[in-house]
C-alpha cells in the first residue's frame, strides 16, 4: 500500500499497536477527548479511581449539554462535579448553557489530522474536518484521557464521490437521508464512510458536519471528510487559520467499498417514524398536519441552518398550530444569529427560543403532543426517544421544517416558490464569525489540589479487590437465555438519575429479575465474599450501558457462568473485574441451581494458566456436584481481570508512569 | 362618603350587591378573566361542564406559561387542549412562549378603570394600570368568564404615599421589598395596598408592575396604583394610548391605613431564605459565595429591568461559579432586547437564555445547586420552591443580581461604582416599543362548534348528581384535628399531573392518611351509593386546592361531620357538593366510629330549613347511636349544595339566561 485515502493516512499516523489489516484489532494514539455531562459524570469518576494526574491528550473537553433543565438538585450538583472534576483532571470545561459538544468542539478545537474519542455516539461529526473522531463507552474516553492507546478493529472504508452541486431548497442533510435511504441503520457498520470528489467543493465545513454527525445512524465507525480550501475558510472564520493543515487523499488511492451522489439528482427527502433509515421523499407525504416543528441539534447546528429557517420565515407567522421550536446550537451561534438577523427572524415568526442544549434530541424537553406529527432537523427519531411514547418524529432539513411550520403540514420547500412566491434564500458565510469563548474555561496549570465537588447524589466509585485465589459462594440467580442489560441494570426516568451514584443504582441491580437480588446480595458480600449467577445463551445481550458491570461488580459478583456472552458486555465484565466462565458442556447448567454454594480453587493460577477452572456446586442436603468451566480472555484481559479491572490496572500503570496525583 | 380613593372609585363602579362596608361581602362585575395553564386546564374542564356558551367577560384570556418544559406528553397535551378550549369558550390564547401572563396581559389588554380576576396568586400585577385586579381559585374566574359576580368581603385600604426619587443603583424591587421589611407576609391580609403621592411621577408603569406583582407577597387583596400621565405614556409605547383613562384619587379621601415611603431613603435590600418577607439591606449579607442567578419573571419583567442587568455586565463576563439565567418575560420582550442590544449584552457576559416562561420560579427548571445560593429577581423563595430540597434562594432587583453575578458574591449594586468604576446606567423608554401579537390568538366569533382537543390525561369533569333525600352509607375514615388538604390530596410531581384527570387523581386522595381509602371509596360508592368521613376541628386546613373536595365528591363522600372546618376548604366542600356538617356536641364524636353505617333522612328539608340533621349510627353488632349535628351555610349555599355543586348550579342559570351552548 503506498496510496492512502484520508482514514488511512489518520490511522498510519497515529498507529501504536497492530497491523492495518481490515478486521485486525489496531491500537491508535488518541489526540483529543470530548465528554458530554451525561456520561460524563462516570468518566470523571474513573479519572478519580485511576488517580489520574492530569489529562495526557492535546485536548480533552467537558461538554454541559444534555441534562440542562434542572428540575431538582441533580443536574446542577452535577455541573458543579464536572467543573471541579475537569479542573482537577487537566480538561476544558464548557459550561452549561454554552453550547452543544459537537459544534462548538468543531469550532473552538477541532484540527484536521487529529484523531479523538468522545462518550458521545455523534463525536464523528468531527470527521468534518479531516479528523479520525470516534464515539465509545465511557471506560474507552477514560482510558485515551490517561494516555492509553484506543483499541478498534481496523475498519474498511466506503468511498463516497459527490459529484456536482445541491439545487436549490436542497440541503446538506438531504445528503445524509440518501445515504440512510441507501443503506438503513447498519450499512455502514465496521466501516469508514469517506466522502471526495468535486461535489465537495460545494459543501461547507459545516454542511460537512451535518453529513459526519448522522453518518452515526448508518452504523458507521466513523465518517470523515479531507481538509481542504474550505476547511481552511471555516478555520479562518474561527480566527483559528494556523489550525489547518491540508489532508487530501492521494490520488489513485483505494477504497474496499464504492458509492456516489449526483447532489444534482437530490430532493428534499425526510425520515419517517420511527427509524432514522425509513427515508421517502418528502412529497410523498406532503400535507399531513403537524404539531410541532424543531430547529436545531448537533445534526444541524450551524449558521446556516438557523439563517435559512429564519429567512423562510421572515415576515410571516407560523400556522397557528404549529409549535416552533429553536433550539439554537450554541452562545456564539445566538450572537451571530442576532448580528444575521436570523435570531429576529425567528423570533417575530412566532419561534420559541430555548438554551443552547440537546433539548429534545436526546427526549430533555419539548415532547410533542400525544400522537401528533412533530418535524425536527435532530438525527434520531426512534420510538419515545421524544419523551412521547407515541411520538411520530420526522427527521428533515431545516428547509422543509420551516416550510412545514408555515403552512402547518408536511410541505416540500420547492413548494414555497409557489406558496409564497419565494427565491431560495442564498446564505453568505460571514469573513470572520463572532467569536464567544467566554464560557469556556481553560483547566489550571497544575489543578492536583482541586477539590471535587460532589453534591449527596455522586459517590466515588468504591475500590475493587484483586480476585481472590479461593471462594465458597452461593448461586443467587439461576437464569435462562438472552437476558439484556435492560433486565440487568433498567434504564428510565427513576433509574438514570443515579448514575452517578454507585451505592444507589445498585439497588436496582437485577430488580427487572428478581426483586430481592439487591438485599441478598448485600447479606452474602458480608457473610461469603461475594457471589455468582448463571445464565444460558447470550447473556447481558442489549444496550453497553457499563452499570450492568459495575452495580452487580460492586454487590459481590464474582463470577458469572453462562453457556456464552454478548461482546460488549463480555468486555465490559472483564473490565470491571467479574470473571465470565463458560459451561463446557451445556448439560452441567442442570447440575446448578439458585441457593447451592459454588466452590472455587486455586482460581488465580487456572486463569493466568488458561486451564478449567473447576466448580465445585455444594447442594443445601450436602450433596456436592462438579463439572468444568473455562474463559475466552485474551492475555491483557487476565491481566486486567486478575487486577480487579481496567482501572486497578490503570491505576498501576499510571503509577509507574508517574502520571497519578 | 363623597370623596374616594381610586380603589374605592374601581368597585363603586363595579358594585353589584352589598355595601361598600369593610368587612361585608360584596359582589362585583368582573371585566377582564386572567387564566394561566397550571391552574386554566381545570377552568376549562369546569367551564364545559357548566356548558358555557361563549365568555360573558370583556375580555378573557388563556396564558400558557407554567408548564413548559415538556418532558413528556402531558404539556404539550394540556396546550392543544387549552388553544381548543380558548375557541370552544370565547378566550384569547396565548400560545406557549409567548410570555409570562402579567407583563403580556398589561402590555396587550390591559386598561385602567378595569376589573379583573386571574386564576393566578400574582394578577395583582393589573393593578399597576389603575385596575382591580384580583387572584383568586379556579371556580370563581370560571364563574367570572360565565357573567358571575365576584362575591369578596369588601376590603379596608391602605394608603402609601411616596415622595422623592429612587437613588441610583436602587428600583422598584426595593420598594416592596421594603413594604416587606415593614410589614411581613402576613401584613397585608384583608387589605388593598394603594399608592399615591408625588414619588409615583419617578415610577414607570412597569416599574409599579413590580410593585403591584410582588404586593401578593404582602397577603394583600391587590394593590393599586392610579391610572396617571405615566400610564398615558406606558399605553401609548404599546401603541394603545386610546386604551388610557385618567383615574386619581379624590383630594381628600381618605384611607383606613397610612404609610409613607421616602424613595431617597431606600437602599438596596434582599430577601432571605426561606421568605419573602425575610428582608435585609444587601449590605448585610455582601460577600456571600453564590452560584446561580435568575434575572426574569413576573416580578421584575420589564425592558428596563433586563437591559440593567444588560447595561452592567456589557463587556464583562460572569464570574465563573455563576449560572446566569435570563429568563425573558415575554417574545415581544425578546425583540425590544434584541433591538437595544441587551440581549446581545446578556448573552456575551455569559447569559444561558430560557424560553419566555415562569420557569424556576415555580420549580418549572434550573433548580440551583444543593444548599447553594441563588439570587433571583422572583417573587417568593419558600422552601424547595426552586426544585431544590436545602435551596438558598435569595429576593433581589437586578442591579444586585447583575452585580453578584459579576462578582460570584452578593454585591450591593453601589459598589460597582468603585468595583468597576462604573456609572447608574439610566434607561430610555422607548417611544414606541417593538409589538408582537402574532401568538396572540383571537377567539372565534361562535367556537360553538370547536372539538375540545383531549389528549389521553385529560378528562371531562363528571356528572354531580344533587343530595339525596337519605342515604346509608359507612364511614370510610374517622380522623382527628388539623387534617390539611396536603392531607386529603398530597401535592407533588407524582400527583400535579394528573389536574386534568379527575378519576386518575383521586386515586391520590387520603393515601398519606390510609391507602386503602380509594379502593374501599369506590367499592362503596357501587355497593351504597356513597360514604361520609369524620374529623375533629379545622378540617382541610393549608393550601385551597380544589381538588381536596372535587376527588372525595368523585369517590362518592357525601358528607363529612367534623367539629370545625377551614375556612376555604369548607366552601370549597359546599362548591362541589359535599355537604359540611358539625357536631353540635363534640362528645358525640366518640359515638362514631371507622366503618359504622349512618342514615341519614329528610335530608334535603332538613338542610334547606337548617333543622338540625339526626345521624343514626348503625354499629357492626347490630347496636345503634344517634345524636344531631348541624350545618353553617348561607341561603346562596344552601341552594348551591342541593343542587350538588356550583357546577350545577351555574349550568341551570345559565341554561335560563340562554347563555349555553
Amino acid at each position: 500500500m503506498s496510496k492512502f485515502n484520508v482514514t488511512q493516512k489518520l490511522i498510519k499516523e497515529h498507529l501504536l499497536e497492530g497491523e492495518m489489516t481490515p478486521g485486525k484489532e489496531i491500537g491508535i494514539k488518541i489526540d483529543q477527548a470530548l465528554l458530554q455531562d451525561a456520561t460524563g459524570t462516570l468518566v470523571q469518576l474513573e479519572l478519580e479511581a485511576m488517580g489520574l494526574k492530569k489529562a495526557q491528550t492535546e485536548v480533552a473537553v467537558q461538554y454541559v449539554d444534555h441534562n440542562l433543565l434542572q428540575t431538582d438538585f441533580k443536574n446542577a450538583d452535577d455541573h458543579l462535579f464536572l467543573h471541579s472534576a475537569a479542573e482537577r483532571f487537566g480538561l476544558w470545561y464548557s459550561r452549561p448553557g454554552n453550547g452543544v459538544s459537537h459544534p462548538v468542539h468543531m469550532q473552538r478545537f477541532g484540527k484536521p489530522g487529529k484523531t479523538m474519542v468522545g462518550s458521545d455516539s455523534h463525536t464523528p461529526a468531527a470527521g468534518s474536518l479531516g479528523m479520525l473522531a470516534i464515539g465509545t463507552g465511557g471506560l474507552d474516553v477514560a482510558s485515551a484521557i490517561a494516555g492509553q492507546p484506543y483499541f478498534v478493529k481496523m475498519p474498511e472504508v466506503m468511498g463516497v464521490k459527490l459529484t456536482g452541486n445541491l439545487p436549490d431548497w436542497v440541503s446538506a442533510k438531504d445528503v445524509i437521508l440518501e445515504m440512510l435511504r441507501r443503506y438503513d441503520v447498519k450499512g455502514g457498520v465496521g466501516k469508514v464512510i469517506e466522502y471526495y470528489g468535486d461535489g465537495l467543493k460545494n459543501l461547507s465545513a459545516m454542511d460537512r458536519h451535518v453529513i459526519a454527525n448522522m453518518g452515526a445512524e448508518l452504523g458507521a465507525t466513523t465518517t470523515v471528510f479531507p481538509s481542504d480550501e474550505e476547511t481552511k475558510r471555516f478555520l479562518k472564520s474561527q480566527d483559528r487559520e494556523s489550525d489547518w493543515v491540508e489532508l487530501l487523499a492521494d490520488d489513485g488511492c483505494e477504497y474496499e467499498y464504492h458509492d456516489e451522489i449526483i447532489l444534482d439528482d437530490l430532493i428534499p427527502l425526510i425520515a419517517l417514524p420511527t427509524s432514522p433509515g425509513n427515508v421517502v421523499p418528502v412529497s410523498e407525504v406532503a400535507g399531513k398536519s403537524i404539531s410541532q416543528v424543531v430547529i436545531g441539534s448537533s445534526a444541524n447546528p450551524g449558521l446556516r441552518d438557523f439563517w435559512i429557517a429564519g429567512a423562510i420565515v421572515e415576515g410571516k407567522s407560523v400556522n397557528t398550530d404549529v409549535s416552533f421550536d429553536i433550539n439554537p446550537t450554541s452562545r456564539q451561534m445566538i450572537q451571530n444569529m442576532i448580528e444575521n438577523r436570523a435570531f429576529a427572524n425567528l423570533i417575530k415568526a412566532g419561534a420559541r427560543f430555548h438554551q443552547s442544549g440537546c433539548m429534545g434530541c436526546i427526549g430533555m424537553g419539548q415532547a410533542p403532543a400525544s400522537g401528533t406529527i412533530s418535524l425536527r432537523t435532530m438525527p434520531r427519531n426512534f420510538p419515545d426517544r421524544s419523551g412521547t411514547k407515541d411520538d411520530q418524529v420526522h427527521l428533515c432539513s431545516p428547509e422543509t421544517a420551516a416550510a412545514s411550520a408555515l403552512t402547518g403540514k408536511i410541505t416540500d420547500p420547492r413548494d414555497l416558490e409557489k406558496l409564497y412566491d419565494m427565491k431560495y434564500p442564498k446564505f453568505q458565510h460571514p469573513e470572520i464569525e463572532i467569536i464567544n469563548t467566554d464560557m469556556l474555561v481553560a483547566p489550571p496549570e497544575d489543578g492536583t489540589n482541586v477539590e471535587l465537588v460532589k453534591g449527596p447524589n455522586i459517590k466515588s466509585l468504591p475500590h475493587i479487590d484483586p480476585i481472590l485465589n479461593e471462594y465458597e459462594v452461593p448461586v443467587l440467580l439461576k437464569m435462562g437465555d438472552n437476558v439484556s442489560t435492560d433486565e440487568i441494570l433498567k434504564a428510565g426516568a427513576e433509574v438514570l438519575p443515579f448514575r452517578s451514584n454507585l451505592p444507589e443504582i445498585s439497588k436496582y441491580a437485577f430488580t427487572v429479575i428478581d426483586e430481592t437480588y439487591y438485599d441478598r446480595a448485600m447479606d452474602t458480600k458480608d457473610k461469603h465474599g461475594g457471589h455468582i449467577v448463571v445464565a444460558k445463551d447470550n447473556y447481558a445481550q442489549g444496550s453497553s450501558r457499563e452499570h450492568a458491570a459495575i452495580a452487580p461488580k460492586y454487590l459481590g459478583q464474582v463470577a458469572v457462568i453462562a453457556n456464552s456472552y454478548a461482546r460488549i458486555a463480555w468486555q465490559n465484565l472483564v473490565n470491571f473485574g467479574i470473571l465470565p466462565l463458560e459451561f463446557i458442556d451445556i448439560s452441567d447448567y442442570d447440575k446448578i441451581e439458585q441457593a447451592d454454594i459454588v466452590k472455587f480453587e486455586n482460581l488465580q493460577s487456572d486463569i493466568k494458566d488458561r486451564n478449567n477452572i473447576r466448580v465445585v456446586v455444594k447442594k443445601e442436603n450436602g450433596n456436592e456436584e462438579t463439572f468444568e468451566t473455562k474463559h475466552s480472555m485474551s492475555d491483557r484481559q487476565i491481566q486486567v481481570l486478575l487486577k480487579g479491572g481496567i482501572i486497578n490496572e490503570f491505576k498501576e500503570k499510571l503509577e509507574k508512569e508517574d502520571l497519578t496525583a
